[in-house]
């Protein structure tokens, strides 16, 4: 497999994108088009006291505009040219023994394809410099909530900064809302970027087999993505589980490791696969512009719903469970998020969007309306939660739809969830994801059976 | 290859040392043995401002103590009883939903083999009721110098610590030097990781042909090391440089990352390499308790020197030329550093000690003399830097030890590094490291020759 460039005319588009929405936003609240758009890179991290850094990884609004990689950077667009301006860190001269050649500015102008390139210590300067040519000169800053972790981005900071007039609310919005709906660049990136993790997850796939650990799986993964797709970072820490630890949905961090593995469906592995598969492809049918993620997530729980009574573990009318938010026991996450940068990726909810307060419903990375070009996961997912069951059961509105001899066969059983990359098209989707989801394909798979892609 | 379970004995085997260690020290200085040695566990990172946060990894003086894999923890040792407590966090509800089963203090205290198990928000109440057996009861803090990253480690912080007496001078220096020793199962660990380590080097150097990338033999090394080590934290970002790039001493960072590859030695590569492995042979060799660190950087360098005059890249007094620290041109790191939880391991300079200022010796991560006990690296290498280059034969006392038309043809050669890993004993040293070193068993292994380890 050939690996991918990123082209830099990615990045260019971008900025172009940016700086029309603002000029647009700032137009239509009277204000002036002069200033720069100022944003901070990442740095280096270090463990703890340690002089060990962890792979750099840039931080994504600043890998959106300009695709730097290295970290210490600024970056900056003007408003009134739409010149694109990048400062680099003035390195020292042992680094060239330690870390390599030490590229001067017209490196990475070339490389970024940027229109001028500075050092970061003549970066004020040069701020200032430009921004005598009208008074009404302000540096738009990155500051705003991210709604998925609720910490806030850091606005760009230099020594002299306070000498400067700043906006901290006007680049947040607009910004993250380029980065919803994605170019086709990014879309041939996320093709590509797809293709490799479902090779990936065939090859997991094919080697799955009792008495393999779940580590040797994620490393199999791990491995397969870098050495055929050069894909140095995942972009997650892998969810490898198996058996009962299928039903912690984030299994996988430090402190549950991967470390415990058949290639056939159970009778009741059969019936619950089939139920989120239903609800993944009945949401892949009904997706379209102008459509809502709220009633997406609903379609999914009806369907898997559906599944339970025909498993005889939930009992009566499907919609009535709707209404008493059944489908939150075993689908307690939201039925997919944005992808792009970043896993979650940002703008699912705009600012002054209230998030749903129902259960199920308030795990929903985004409420929105779909638009032609974004990229959302379809991952509807059924699981057999201990905490959730016994709470359900100690609930006489909600228990008396449950069987409750089976639902206790049940425990233990773990969870199956199914995660699709959709892009919205202009009259439905495009499934970026290329892996074997029937439970014929997926047998055929996993005892060896060639899958037409790889 | 069955992997390697960590004892608890290891970290019960730490405590009682640090605690013997800082009774005798109080003593000594006649103060009271009254208080408890309290340290603060690492806590989750998270990318910037997104959810996703990197894979935990334990800060290591509480890893060293404790073993505990969980984030957010933290540990006391009660001075005059010796016994040990942890306070883990009180999660939420919801954790059980996402990340797994809340476990209680008991399972804790099972698992970790300490005395008691509290929660964190019980722990200033704890320490103000055990503090009153003595009005001299003091909280021993973490806070010292890693003289590796010139970065200070964290003391532990909770609110309400500020009524407490506390003392952030004794504890870092008196725990910093029990790293430094190695008990027996901390070398049994370090026998093992060497272990799998050596045996994924010789995976990689079996892979290596033209044609493949530097980051597919990264991706093999680190398969390799946790599908068959079960090792899931690489120590730091693998080095993985071939040609010019080897010249790089930290190559395979994010800005240079391991992207470009033969199996037999040139004439020039054997010449090279043959002085950097008599360097590494004569230095084991003459390595043992007593010996100081600096004189086996000598050691290496007069080998090295003397494989470059050999090659005529060099001519006159080896002497001489140690005396004008020629050697630090083709060897400009310093010759191995301690190893153990961290890459490069505290203890290298203790309070007081000065670094050497000559270019070279300037660059060792630790001048102390060799005790039995003490893991360190014996890394020597020889590289031709473009920029070291320059600055010698600009200099009229170094360049006319060299042979200009001779070097000239070696710039972009790259470099040789030869890393093994080695116990000091009571009459030498044990090399933990078991790789092909000799130039005909490297040539062997590469053609796919068997290799008596693995």
């Amino acid at each position: 497999m050939a690996t991918y460039e990123v082209p830099m005319e990615l990045h260019a588009y971008n900025r172009k994108k940016l700086l029309t929405s603002l000029r647009n936003h700032l137009e239509s609240v009277k204000r002036p088009l002069f200033g720069f758009v100022l944003l901070q890179g990442g740095e280096e991290q270090y463990r703890y006291c340690t002089d060990t850094s962890d792979l750099f990884r840039q931080e994504s609004y600043f890998a959106y505009l300009f695709g730097v990689k290295e970290p210490g950077f600024f970056g900056a667009l003007e408003i009134n040219t739409s010149l694109a301006y990048l400062f680099i860190p003035r390195l020292p001269e042992e680094y060239e023994i330690w870390s390599g050649e030490r590229h001067p500015p017209s490196y990475f102008k070339e490389l970024y394809k940027v229109d001028k390139v500075l050092y970061v210590d003549e970066m004020k300067d040069f701020l200032n410099e430009h921004g005598r040519v009208s008074s009404d000169s302000v540096l738009y800053l990155l500051h705003g909530l991210n709604t998925d972790s609720g910490n806030y981005s850091k606005p760009a900071h230099f020594e002299g900064i306070d000498n400067f007039k700043t906006d901290l609310d006007t680049l947040h919005p607009i910004l993250t809302e380029c980065r919803v709906i994605k170019s086709h660049y990014e879309l041939d990136l996320l093709r590509y970027v797809n293709k490799v993790s479902s090779a990936a997850h065939i090859e997991v796939m094919r080697a799955a087999r009792p008495g393999l650990k779940e580590y040797q799986l994620e490393s199999l993964f791990l491995h397969h993505t870098q050495t055929h797709g050069g894909c140095r970072y995942a972009s997650y820490t892998c969810i490898c589980a198996t058996g009962k630890n299928s039903s912690t949905l984030h299994y996988g961090h430090a402190a549950a490791p991967n470390d415990r593995i058949n290639g056939t469906f159970s009778r009741d592995q059969r019936l619950v696969y089939q139920g989120v598969l239903d609800a993944q492809k009945a949401v892949m049918a009904a997706i379209k512009p102008g459509v809502s993620w709220i009633d997406m997530h609903k379609l999914a729980e009806s369907r898997i719903l559906h599944a339970l009574v025909k498993a005889k573990i939930l009992k009566g009318s499907i919609e009535v469970m709707l209404e008493k938010r059944l489908g939150a026991i075993f689908m307690p996450h939201g039925l997919g998020h944005f992808l792009g940068l970043d896993t979650h990726d940002p703008g699912g909810y705009l600012k002054g969007a209230q998030r749903p307060k129902e259960p199920g419903l308030n795990s929903l990375r985004t409420s929105r309306i779909l638009e032609e070009g974004m990229v959302i996961t379809v991952e509807p997912g059924c699981y057999f939660i201990d905490i959730l069951i016994d709470q359900a059961l100690k609930d006489p509105g909600i228990a008396s739809f449950i069987v409750h001899e089976e639902i206790e066969r049940f425990r233990g059983f773990g969870g199956i969830r199914l995660e699709d990359d959709v892009v919205i098209t202009a009259d439905g989707c495009e499934n970026l994801t290329k892996c074997p989801r029937e439970i014929r394909d997926v047998e055929a798979v996993m005892s060896g059976e060639p899958w037409p892609l790889v």
